[in-house]
């Protein structure tokens, strides 16, 4: 039944030729890979303001330089990411560019980051999705943890079945939010122009009469940089595009940049002049929306759009982290399984750990996107500064024409990511930035013991072809047995197939003397052709004086010989028969296996009844 | 870390030699057999009262003439229970005496019944001793059900830990509980007589005054037959008196007759002439001992030694329950599990199993005595029935001299069970009765279908000893190997150890025709003298294509011969270790065993790591 149900979720297996790698065209790859970078603008305005407006209504203003002090972030670090995409054609996330210049162990931070962040971005684009719908339909805004919960495991679902991530469909949602945000800005802007909207420039613009701090400035800095999360997507998957790979990724890369530059100050700018401030059951984009369509056609289209473009972007994340995780397990950072293919190729075990911690994050915040954006942006920028730092050592390495230049972009990307990070660390310590700095060192602690005991294992394991062969040695048979039935017979059957009977012995426990005599003698009359052994247990254990048999048997054979355990079995026919049976069978294999170096032999008996 | 805690607990295991067969003597045997019955005074009283100022508070008085009925009505069991003493030295519960005079079926009713009844005995005595000591420190009310289950746990530790009935120490409490009641309905009467208390006798007693029905009347009728349960308990424990054993049984039955009689109708007269009422935070008990003394020293000790009293009847239940578990489980009607005699010689299963059930029930009413009673009294009334007309049946078969007369008291006996069996279903149907008149049947069902099932496995396993052997037949042993390692060396060892190297198939399943080839060249160089069978699995599934082959296998052996599955397997060094590597040896050998008729080899490696 979990069978069919499982076929029916997922569908039926795949072979592993199916496996496919289409190419994606430039017009195909930018929606695809863009719409977690441009799926943030629905959220980075917002955390901006949020931290502005809880000092002071008049410090909103604020909002503007910020924003282009982004936008400049911005055009850093597409900059960077270009050269990326040029030196590592083959796919450049920060996991790959770390470990190749600069050493696992930063590898290491870069991919516990990378995976934190993957799960972050599930989490706060599934809630950031349902928070457009919410503002949309408020009725629903009570079951916003449930609604979250199941996008996500819809998301789970459809990845399980092997979504491939190249599928068209997936690519009209983004270029619909494009469209629809720039209708937005441009209405916006042209409803101010001609006057019907009230508003007034003369509102005071000083830092000192806002009653603003620089350290909320940075505060409100960092929290907006959370609209540059995504960026690294397109360097990430330079493979999947069509030749010339490098070019078109860096070129898609170009136009990702300037979309978002757009989108990005054009949202800020009219929420400022619309006056918008955060609001705990709307968004901000929301807001301007309902500003400038009303509740009509517009405004739906937009929340409608932004929802999609949220859920896609988590989608995202669903083929990042099983990728990395399975990049990290081959090398031996992960558990194993991580880079087992399901019935439909993705790397199931991945995919539903992803599902599993974003749910749990989900849940534990209750689906308050704001909680989690301090946690998602660390983890971005310390991956970011990661991979240009890499970069720059690298081109101090190679030194080929043009190298200064390259070392001096890379460079300045490293700088300014490393300096995000630093704001953010600093300024959002409180508000949970500490939590990503205390769990980070712990993942990295979990890397690095398991790559440990995998080394541990593979050293213990191997083999030297050319001295070390199976050997030819003794073999001594024990068999527990209690009654004289069809199981104690067929299990004797077995044995005498595997070894000669002077090579077998039978045990019999009894709890007094009378049954043992009345067993041994039914024993003589049956005359099975093995020697019976009994034995009184005084305490009415079966196992100990069974397993001190074993181990005085141990003692006899000689060096290199094998004692084996023989267990007859009951297989009931329905599981909940197993009650009315002691279970003695199964006790003795899981402490044999438990506790001695011995061999097991479970011989099943089906019952009919 | 269990153990110890275990050893802490129970102590240490003790032989089976140490069962002990202490003989009593009739001082001893009186307050240890008699402590349910005796404690039942503590709510039977209440009972009535219950029942009758639900209609009116000048209903009262009729509580006297029914008190009156009830002393009557003990009267007859006691009679009744001499003679099934005397007619079985060898103990005759309920369900001995129907099962040998009446038949299997009656005699399944009847441990139906009992097992039902020693569950609800537990349950009620302690939340009725819980409630003796909440009426003396109110404070403790709101922790009732806590204080009802650990004292539960701690009578279930002390079983487990298997304290002999026969303590002299469990002695003394009954006697102190006769002997504060005594002192009670003394001084109660005393203090009325000088006239210290002031009461009216000239109170109405008319039933049409009163306006109450002959149906309230049976309802209150019943309810204070609650305070007759545990009159059997000396019945079934002949055998442990010192001889005369019957003699001594029955005297010990004539002087708890009298004694209940005395302290019941002594406290229902008090209870009268004190006016006093059922109140939901001090039992009845509790008010008269608090009118005629004052809350002072002797409050306490009436209070004390009722608390003691009801947790002693409890403990009385912890006898029975498993005793009869174990009579019945021998008779193939009950898991055989109850058979077992744990470390300290008691029944541990029945005694867990009874413990369970009572605390599921203490917890489910909330610790309310009153609403468990009916569910009580028709058990006992039932088991009453069927014992007193199985002792009228033996009468008629054995016509020994004087058998009319015994057989007219055991007749009489079994008419007026069966009366108040039937006014208690009747009376009690809605309060909780038509509870035990459903899941009466059910038990009775669940005991015949294991009987069948027992009877079943057993002519399916029987050997017939003359004609059955073990035979020596061929063997093919089949081992799935993903690596060459010391773990695949160890096995191949092994199978080398029981079979010819030609009857030694390897089998390895890869995804993929390089890894494929490159497994077989290796094995080719490594040439451990044993064939290797390789699969390619398109789906990547390892069981499916493993156990296609095994299929085949076992197609292609002789009639007769046996298939062997040899599983490698890592014993990891911390079971944590467990998630790191893929547990395809376990799921080869669940699979197996669940699925196929197949012999099952665990060669385990103990991973040092």
């Amino acid at each position: 039944m979990i069978r069919e149900l499982k076929r029916f979720l997922i569908g039926r297996p795949m072979k592993t030729s199916q496996l496919d790698h289409e190419r994606l065209p430039k017009w195909k790859a930018l929606p695809i890979l863009s719409s977690d970078a441009l799926s943030s603008v629905a959220y980075g305005t917002e955390a901006i303001l949020g931290v502005l407006v809880a000092v002071s209504a008049s410090a909103m203003w604020v909002s503007l330089p910020i924003s282009l002090a982004i936008v400049l972030l911005l055009t850093t670090l597409i900059l960077s990411y270009r050269q990326i995409i040029h030196a590592y054609p083959g796919g450049g996330g920060a996991y790959v560019v770390s470990k190749d210049q600069l050493g696992d162990k930063f590898a290491l931070i870069a991919g516990a980051s990378l995976l934190v962040d993957y799960t972050l971005t599930v989490a706060v684009s599934v809630t950031a999705g349902v928070a457009a719908i919410t503002s949309a339909f408020p009725a629903l805004l009570e079951h916003k943890v449930l609604i979250a919960v199941l996008l996500v495991l819809v998301i789970m679902v459809l990845n399980l079945r092997g979504v491939t991530e190249s599928a068209t469909v997936f690519s009209y949602p983004t270029y619909a939010f494009i469209l629809g945000l720039l209708v937005l800005i441009g209405a916006g802007l042209f409803s101010l122009r001609s006057g019907h909207v009230n508003f007034d420039l003369s509102r005071p613009h000083d830092l000192a009469i806002s009653g603003i701090t620089w350290f909320v400035i940075l505060q409100a800095f960092s929290s907006g940089c959370s609209a540059l999360t995504g960026v690294e997507a397109i360097s990430n998957a330079t493979p999947n595009f069509r030749a010339p790979e490098s070019k078109n990724a860096a070129n898609t890369l170009g136009i990702l940049g300037i979309l978002l530059a757009v989108l990005f100050s054009g949202t800020s700018l009219l929420s400022y002049l619309y006056h918008i401030a955060p609001h705990p059951n709307a968004t901000v984009l929301s807001q301007v929306a309902e500003q400038v369509f009303g509740r009509g056609g517009m405004y739906y289209y937009i929340q409608g759009t932004t929802a999609l473009i949220l859920v896609l972007a988590a989608n995202t994340s669903f083929t990042g982290f099983p990728l990395l995780a399975a990049l990290m397990a081959r090398d031996g950072y992960m558990p194993r399984q991580f880079t087992l293919r399901g019935d439909r190729l993705g790397y199931s075990i991945g995919i539903i750990a992803l599902s599993v911690a974003a749910i749990v994050l989900i849940v534990a915040f209750g689906g308050n996107t704001d909680a989690l954006i301090p946690l998602y942006a660390i983890g971005v920028f310390l991956s970011f500064t990661l991979s240009q730092t890499g970069m720059v050592r690298r081109w101090f390495r190679l030194r080929d024409r043009g190298w200064q230049g390259k070392a001096l972009i890379n460079g300045i990307g490293a700088v300014v990511s490393l300096v995000v990070l630093v704001i953010f660390a600093v300024t959002k310590f409180d508000e949970g930035a500490w939590v990503v700095l205390l769990i980070l060192p712990v993942i990295i602690f979990c890397f690095l013991m398991i790559h440990r005991h995998y080394q541990a294992i593979a050293s213990e394991l191997r083999v030297d072809i050319e001295r070390v062969h199976p050997q030819q040695s003794g073999n001594l048979v024990i068999i527990p047995v209690s009654s004289i039935s069809q199981v104690v017979n067929e299990s004797l059957s077995y044995a005498k197939s595997l070894t000669r009977p002077e090579n077998i012995i039978c045990v019999y426990i009894g709890f007094d003397f009378e049954t043992i005599h009345a067993f041994e003698e039914k024993w003589r009359r049956w005359n099975p052709g093995v020697r019976l052994v009994s034995i009184r247990s005084q305490y009415r254990s079966i196992l100990r004086p069974l397993f001190r048999f074993i181990d005085s048997a141990e003692a006899r054979v000689s060096e290199g010989d094998f004692v084996t355990l023989l267990v007859p079995e009951f297989i009931t026919r329905r599981w909940w028969h197993r009650i009315l049976h002691n279970q003695t069978s199964l006790l003795i294999k899981a402490w044999a296996l438990h506790s001695r170096d011995i061999i097991v032999i479970s011989v099943p008996y089906r019952l009919k009844h």
